[in-house]
């Protein structure tokens, strides 16, 4: 089966309540008053992350992904569990952890440890537990025609420092959730989400979710580099991607890139037009 | 770094203040007048489970020995998030995903997949959250001279269906986790474990962390077949290891198995004397 098929699997398993029908990057659990938010993203060698990177690296990056699913919730983390493949540069590996843990002050509660085989590509994983700043915690399915559509971040510089730009290395290596920017932003907006895979085709996920076409202005979306286009589909810079009504003032910076219409043909206009081509990262 | 070494790093982070030093299995979490327990544990082809095993007991496992977890601190679950990885059968993988989270009534809250390379082995990480019943949740580490030592479940099936015997290959495929007999159980105990590498090795454990000498009596340990010393050693049965103070009467059934000694020369001893070879299952 394809990882579409698969999650349709899984969509049709006994459900927690907060789980949104698996449509969504991260889980709600209330409990005593309050509302965590559950997030579990992995990262894989040769898929998430190219072999020889430095394992510090690639810790900043597993947690950093996660707390990006936290921060389009609004969520402020509260601590994380990770399972971790035994890797040559182990040690690396938890200085990386230190670094990311205390750069955004989030505690380990714990998790595992594996030996692969020989050569096997190493797996990590990440379960990212928060509290939820605000209720109700933004999702991906809540934009409404006549919404506005923002962009809190920059895209493109993930793409260059991929691309061997020295310059831009850290944004592809060392992402940045930007989790002060999604508990302000949460109060004021109807569906959040963060760019992972693309802001075409998350934004395109975003109108399927709400029941919406969504119209970006190319030339409004803030972008590292000249290649405005393909900076559009690439998403390792975890930027969030927020639909808000009319009248939205950003409480932080962010850049006014689209707007939400009335479900039509297309999910996803650019400039107008329904985009060709691949809409950004597809897995499976 | 070894696995040992590897944990010891892991430990000099910012841990969260639930997080037991990372001694235990499980985590737990104070919120809203509640208390929730975490934990993690991932399962690798070759590692864990033989090449060629039905994705559904894939599943199957990937889910019991989490919840046996939870179990061991007398926990009721309340969820769980899978990282799982694209394989050849992923509607039989779940398949047994949806028996096991039926079986226990638990539900998914999500999770991700992931896409190997071909050939790669295949990984898959849970995450179970469960709300613990009682407090103090039970610790390895609360052993005390004087407790009885005392195993709830049978070693040694899992070992036989391990090496062939048709009749116990349920048990090694499908362990069960011990859940309402560790609700049962978490008001009376010192100290409670899963047993998941050896009753040997995990039993050593529980005396370390304690700070005690455990001497168990081989001959009252309740094992399938005839090959006690080896069913000893062997941890896929996943049974409640726990420590309770004389004159305890278990609630379900148990055998009690040995006491708790202050710490001697030893962590370990059966029938008086240290046991040689490997105590169980060495990770790393």
């Amino acid at each position: 089966v394809t990882e579409p098929e698969f999650v349709d699997l899984l969509r049709a398993l006994p459900l927690a309540q907060g789980a949104g029908g698996l449509a969504d990057d991260a889980a709600t659990l209330h409990i005593g008053g309050e509302t965590l938010v559950l997030t579990h993203d992995s990262i894989a060698e040769g898929v998430h992350y190219r072999a020889g990177t430095d394992p510090a690296d690639i810790a900043w990056k597993l947690v950093a992904v996660n707390l990006s699913d936290l921060a389009a919730k609004g969520a402020v983390p509260i601590g994380v569990l990770i399972g971790a493949t035994l890797i040559d540069g182990g040690e690396r590996f938890v200085a990386g952890l230190r670094e990311v843990l205390e750069a955004y002050s989030v505690p380990l509660f714990g998790g595992d440890t594996i030996a692969l085989p020989k050569g096997a590509p190493a797996v990590f994983g990440c379960t990212a537990i928060g509290r939820a700043s605000h209720w109700p915690v933004p999702v991906r399915s809540g934009a409404r025609p006549g919404d506005g559509l923002w962009l809190c971040g920059e895209l493109g510089a993930a793409m260059l420092g991929y691309e061997g730009s020295a310059g831009h290395l850290h944004a592809y290596l060392r992402p940045r959730p930007l989790l002060a920017e999604g508990i302000a932003l949460a109060p004021h907006v109807h569906a959040m989400m963060d760019v992972s895979d693309g802001l075409l085709l998350d934004a395109a996920r975003m109108a399927a979710a709400s029941g919406c076409t969504i119209d970006i202005a190319a030339e409004a979306v803030p972008v590292s580099g000249s290649d405005r286009d393909r900076a559009m589909r690439w998403g390792d810079d975890y930027a969030l991607l927020l639909a808000a009504p009319d009248g939205f003032e950003p409480p932080v910076p962010a850049s006014r890139i689209g707007r939400v219409l009335p479900q039509g043909a297309e999910p996803l206009l650019v400039d107008g037009a329904a985009p060709t081509g691949p809409l950004g990262y597809q897995h499976g």
